[in-house]
């Protein structure tokens, strides 16, 4: 090939990759309910679903809906201690691998969260446990931080536990005043024993430093 | 709410949220072919996939497996005038959102690209369509310009069909100097007419950006 041959590159722009739509295309078939194969019962209400995807999107709904379905109940699956709107925006999140707009981002609330972290649990989503355990690591505050982590302890979210066990050993007298803490302390009493090991860890860590510091200052290379 | 009950915010970094994993989910649904509900022979083999997933993907699927199936043919769909090979990356792209890997990014070859851009025109895939013209757009060069405008015109892939016509306007004698050029004014005569088009523009833009640059320094501010 001579030097005359080398192809100029194309001076016009590349045409634009639009996103992928597959959340898009499966969320119009949880929308429209298109040869749906089981109906949810979920405090009264009910909702229309498919078996391929959720089996293939979550373990607990494969063996939810592989095992033989009782006589007579007509492919309706009755769901208990979760409310509708918890389940709605769950099944959005499995067809769409998002939540819902309204649910998400800056528009996912505190208790939203909470209850979307169980749901995580009870069905195996990992990917939701982690928005969940993000979204409420960035909302910690005082009087809600003995609370969260009742919650983290009894739904298996072990990084967002972590989080609440450095924030509560750091704000242990304010942590201590709050109702939440009187009511993590019976529900789970064992956490306070995770907590005096945080705080333990923590005067520890502090200590160390100090030593490391004076040490530095005491000989100078 | 006084000072001392302003929270600081969590020291620990947030829990690391993982990738999407949809694609990956509906993608074990194609290789393991679990409940697959329909059996296409493409070039003598035999896929299995699932008619929920190819229909909610592609309106062509809808139309196809939407209408009643023969009898006597047992759920098999035989497909003409496309490889075995072009169809399962095709497939993997309906339930993944992505290309297989042997044939994504650099790894995608023109001529897989080719096929693939006749697949996607085929079964209406928009963003099959357009990550396979932007590669070709990529590897436009004068030996294939003339043949992939051919393509592009068959295959009503309108952005690379005007990357081409420009490239083609850019290159004429070398482009008109290959087999390429040849075969193409054979089979798409009237994209000639389109070429003469594209050179008129050409030539009448660069005289227009002439006169300006002209006025320019006739005339200083």
């Amino acid at each position: 090939r001579n030097a005359a041959s080398i192809p100029p590159s194309p001076r016009l722009p590349l045409p634009e990759l639009p996103p992928p739509q597959l959340g898009a295309h499966l969320g119009e078939l949880l929308e429209t309910g298109r040869d749906a194969d089981v109906t949810f019962e979920v405090d009264g209400e009910m909702m229309r679903a498919h078996k391929l995807i959720l089996t293939c999107r979550s373990p607990v709904f494969h063996a939810l809906l592989s095992a033989p379905m009782r006589e007579g109940n007509e492919g309706v699956v009755r769901l208990q201690d979760i409310k509708a709107e918890v389940f709605r925006a769950m099944l959005h999140f499995v067809y769409t691998a998002n939540l819902p707009e309204e649910h998400s981002g800056d528009r996912l609330e505190v208790p939203m969260t909470q209850h979307l972290l169980a749901a995580a649990d009870r069905f195996n989503l990992a990917r939701l446990r982690t928005i969940c355990e993000r979204k409420l690591c960035e909302s910690m505050e005082v009087e809600t931080a003995a609370t969260t982590l009742a919650l983290a302890e009894q739904n298996r979210a072990l990084d967002l536990k972590r989080v609440c066990l450095d924030f509560v050993a750091n704000n242990l007298s304010e942590v201590m005043a709050t109702d939440g803490f009187t009511h993590m302390s019976h529900s789970c009493p064992h956490l306070q024993a995770e907590v005096l090991r945080a705080v333990a860890d923590l005067k520890n860590n502090a200590k160390q430093a100090e030593e490391e510091e004076e040490e530095d200052t005491a000989a100078p290379a």
